[in-house]
C-alpha cells in the first residue's frame, strides 16, 4: 500500500489555488486518468462535508471512489493534500460561476442580479459546499487564511465595489457599501447553510427546486427595495 | 472519581428545556452551589464552542471551572449531559432576551426593529452562541431537532406572524412573511457567525462594539427600506 511518502504528481497543483478551476486544474492534465481523479474529489467531497478532514477516512473515500488507496495516495500525497484539493476545486467553481455571472453585464444593478443568480444556481448544484465551508469557519484553521485570500476577500471587495459605483451612478441608496455587501452574501448564503434547521422547521426539503426558486425571488425583491433607487426599481 | 452512574441532580432539569432561562433554573435551586454550576457551565460553553461534544475533555472543562472532576459529575451525569445543559442555558438567555424585546411594543414595525436590537445586545454578549450552533447544524445530530421545537421554530413562526400583522396593517411591503423572517434571521446572524473570516478580511475585531454598532445601524437602515411602507418609515 502507497504511503503518504509516494510521489504525488497532484499535490503541487494544489497549493497553488490560481491554478483552479471549474475544470481539471492545468497540472492535472498529466494525470493518467482525469475521469478517477474527479471520482475521487466527488466522494472526498461529500465525506469530508459529513466527517470533517479528522473524522474522514481515506478508506472511506477510496470504496465510495471505487478505486484502491493505493491509486487515491498516488494521486494525493495525504489526506490534508485530498481536502485541500477538494475545497479548492469547489471554491474555484463558485468564482468561476458567480463571477461569470457578475461580468456579463456593466450596470452595478445587473451585476449585483448576477451575483444573486449565480450564487443561487452555483449553491443548488453543491449541496455540500455550505457544511464545507462552516467546517472551516469553525474550526478557525490555517485554510481559512488562504480562502479568505484567495476566495472571500475578492468577491466581497467586488460587491462592495459594484454598491459603490452604484451611489455614485444614483442607482442605489447612500448606504454603508462594506456592511451592505455583507448583508447581501447572508440573505443569498443562510438559505443554504441553514438548510437542515429549514428541513425541520418546515418537513420537507427546502433544496427542492420551487423552494429555492421562491428564496430567490425574496432575496432579489428585498434587495431591490433596500438598496435600489425607484428609478432604477421600476425598469 | 465520580463516575457517569453518580447521582446527578441537575441532570433531570437538562431535559427539560422549558425550565431553563438567564437565571439558574428552578431544579438547581437544590444545588449546594449555584456559583460553581454557573463555573462550569462557562468554561463548558467556551471548550464545548471550540473543539465540540466529540473533541472537549471533561477534565479540561473541570481545570477551567477550577472544580474537580468528581465535584463536575456530582452535578452533571455525563459530558453530553453538561453539553445539552450549556446548549439550553444558552438558547434560553436568547430566548429571554430577544422574547423580551419584541414584547416592549406592540406595532409590527417597532416588533422587528426590537428583534434586531435585542438579538444584537445578546449576540454581543455571547461569542461563543453561533460556534456552538453551527457544530449542532453541521452535525445534523438529535440535538437540532430538540433546538428547532423549543427555540427556532417559535422565533421564526414569531417573526413571520409580525411580518404578516405588518402587511395587514398597511405598516410593510406585500412580502412573502416566510421568507422575509428568514432574511431578518440571516442579517442579523451572520456576522456573528462570519466574524472570523470578517476578522481575516479586515484585520481588526469585528466585534468591537464601534464595528457591531456600525452593523447594527446597517441592517436596521436596510430593513427598514426593504420592507416598511414609506410612511412607517418617515417616522
Amino acid at each position: 500500500m502507497a504511503t503518504a511518502t509516494t510521489a504525488a504528481p497532484l499535490s503541487h497543483a494544489s497549493a497553488k489555488p490560481a491554478r483552479l478551476g471549474r475544470t481539471l486544474p492545468p497540472g492535472m492534465a498529466h494525470a493518467r486518468n482525469p475521469a478517477t481523479i474527479q471520482r475521487i474529489v466527488a466522494a472526498a467531497e461529500k465525506i469530508f462535508a459529513e466527517q470533517g478532514l479528522d473524522g474522514a477516512r481515506t478508506d472511506a473515500i477510496a470504496r465510495s471512489a471505487h478505486v484502491n488507496k493505493a491509486l487515491l495516495y498516488y494521486y494525493f500525497r495525504s489526506k490534508e493534500d485530498l481536502h485541500r484539493f477538494t475545497l479548492e476545486t469547489l471554491f474555484g467553481q463558485m468564482r468561476e460561476r458567480v463571477g461569470a455571472a457578475m461580468e456579463e453585464s456593466a450596470a452595478p444593478r445587473d451585476r449585483l442580479v448576477s451575483y444573486v443568480n449565480g450564487f443561487f444556481d452555483y449553491a443548488s448544484a453543491h449541496p455540500n459546499y455550505p457544511r464545507l465551508v462552516q467546517r472551516e469557519v469553525i474550526g478557525r484553521g490555517q485554510s481559512l487564511h488562504w480562502i479568505v485570500q484567495a476566495y472571500f476577500g475578492p468577491l466581497y471587495r467586488r460587491l462592495a465595489a459594484t454598491i459603490r459605483a452604484g451611489i455614485s451612478r444614483g442607482e442605489f441608496r447612500r448606504v454603508d457599501p462594506q456592511h451592505t455587501a455583507l448583508t447581501l452574501i447572508a440573505m443569498t448564503v443562510f438559505y443554504f447553510a441553514a438548510a437542515p434547521v429549514l428541513a425541520e422547521l418546515w418537513h420537507c426539503n427546502p433544496l427542492a427546486s420551487g423552494r429555492v426558486a421562491a428564496r430567490r425571488r425574496s432575496v432579489l425583491d428585498f434587495l431591490e427595495h433596500g438598496l435600489f433607487q425607484q428609478g432604477v426599481r421600476a425598469r
